[in-house]
C-alpha cells in the first residue's frame, strides 16, 4: 500500500504516529481527526483523507482507536522491514542521530558509525561501534549495508561521499549543507535544515 | 517577494543556493538549469520556473551567472534580516545545530543555549554561552529573542515547551519526536526526521 501514498502523506502519517504513541502511552483510547488537526495545525479534511487512504475509518463523535491506528500506520509504512544504515562522521550530529529513538520505530537501524578521528575509533555510541573510515568497504562486504547517513563537516562531505560510494554505498541521506556529486546509480536525499526553517518563517511570517 | 513564493519553492531555492555557494567558491562563473536539475534530481522545467519566479533569467547555452544568482536568492530569502534564536538542550543535537554553518548564511543566528545539566552550564559552544534553563525568562526579557530550537530528550520536551512558552517564547522549531501541546499564540514547526527518511525510502523504493 505504501507505494500508492504520496510523499507528503507519508510524512504526515509519521507525525500522526508521534501523537498516537503519546496517547497510547497515556492510555488514551480514542482520538478524533479534530484533535490531530489541532495539534499539528493541519486541515481536518486532510487528516481524514490521509487516514481514509490507509483504510482507517473513525467512529462518529468517538474518533479513531489510538492503538489500532498506531499499529496500522506502522504496518503501512513497513516498520517491520529493517533498513540498516551506517552513520558517517561521529561528531555531535552523527552521535545525536545514532541515539534518535524514533528511527527504530520505523525500522531504521543504525548499525555502526565511521570516523577518521583516532580518539573516536573503537569507542561506541549506544552499543554501535565507531570504525575507522578505511574499514568501510570490508564492513559493507560483510554486512550488505548500503545506506549511509552523512554527517561529516561540510568541507570534506564531497570527498567522503566519493570514498563511500566507491566502497559500495548506494543511498546517502546527506546532512551536510553541500550538494554531492555522485555516480548515477547512487541516490542522495538532502536533508535541508535551513530550507525547513525558512519554510517555517514564511508560513508564520517571522521577520 | 518572499511572500509570493510557495514553501516548496523556498526550500528548493536554499538547495540551489548550496550548489551556487560551492560553484562561486570554485570560481565557476556560470551554471545551467540542466546542471542544477542533474545535481538535485529535480525536473529542469521546475528549476527554470523557480528561477524565473525570482526574476532570474539564464542566457541561452551559458546559463546563469553563479554569483548573481547566489546573491539574488540570499536577498529574496531575507538573509540580511537576522532571526535570533535560542537552542534549548545542549546535548549532541543542540551542539551540532549551534555549529551548523549554513544557518548564518540565511540570517538564523543562534545566540545562546540552555540546559539543566550543571556540567554544561556556563560553558560555551562556538562563543555561544550555555545558560541554566531557569534563566530563560530573564534573558528573553533582556534580548527580545522569541524563537527556540528545541533539542531536549523526548521525555521532557512537553514540559520544557510549557516552561519556555510561559517565559515568552513564541516560535518553537521542534526536533524532539513529540507533538507539543502549546498555547494558541505559540507556533510550532516539527522537524520530522523519520518522515523525511521514509519519503526517501518511498521515492527510491528502499526496502
Amino acid at each position: 500500500m505504501k507505494n500508492s501514498l504520496s510523499q507528503r502523506t507519508i510524512n504526515r502519517l509519521t507525525q500522526y504516529h508521534s501523537i498516537l504513541r503519546d496517547y497510547v502511552k497515556k492510555d488514551v483510547k480514542n482520538i478524533t481527526s479534530a484533535q490531530i488537526s489541532n495539534l499539528l495545525d493541519i486541515d481536518e479534511t486532510q487528516v481524514r483523507k490521509d487516514l481514509k487512504s490507509i483504510n482507517c475509518k473513525g467512529k462518529c463523535k468517538v474518533g479513531y482507536n489510538t492503538l489500532e491506528l498506531k499499529d496500522t500506520i506502522e504496518s503501512v509504512l513497513d516498520y517491520k522491514i529493517i533498513k540498516k544504515a551506517f552513520v558517517i562522521g561521529a561528531g555531535n550530529l552523527g552521535v545525536a542521530l545514532s541515539k534518535y529513538s524514533k528511527f527504530s520505530e520505523f525500522g531504521l537501524e543504525i548499525v555502526a558509525l565511521f570516523d577518521i578521528d583516532k580518539d573516536k575509533i573503537n569507542k561506541s555510541v549506544e552499543n554501535k561501534k565507531i570504525y575507522p573510515l578505511d574499514k568501510i568497504k570490508q564492513i559493507i562486504d560483510e554486512t550488505g549495508v548500503n545506506i549511509a547517513i552523512l554527517t561529516t563537516p561540510n568541507k570534506v562531505a564531497q570527498d567522503v561521499a566519493q570514498y563511500i560510494t566507491k566502497a559500495g554505498i548506494k543511498y546517502i541521506w546527506n546532512f551536510a549543507p553541500s550538494i554531492l556529486v555522485c555516480p548515477n546509480d547512487v541516490k542522495v536525499w538532502n536533508e535541508n535544515l535551513i530550507g525547513s526553517f525558512l519554510q517555517f518563517c514564511a508560513i508564520e511570517n517571522i521577520t
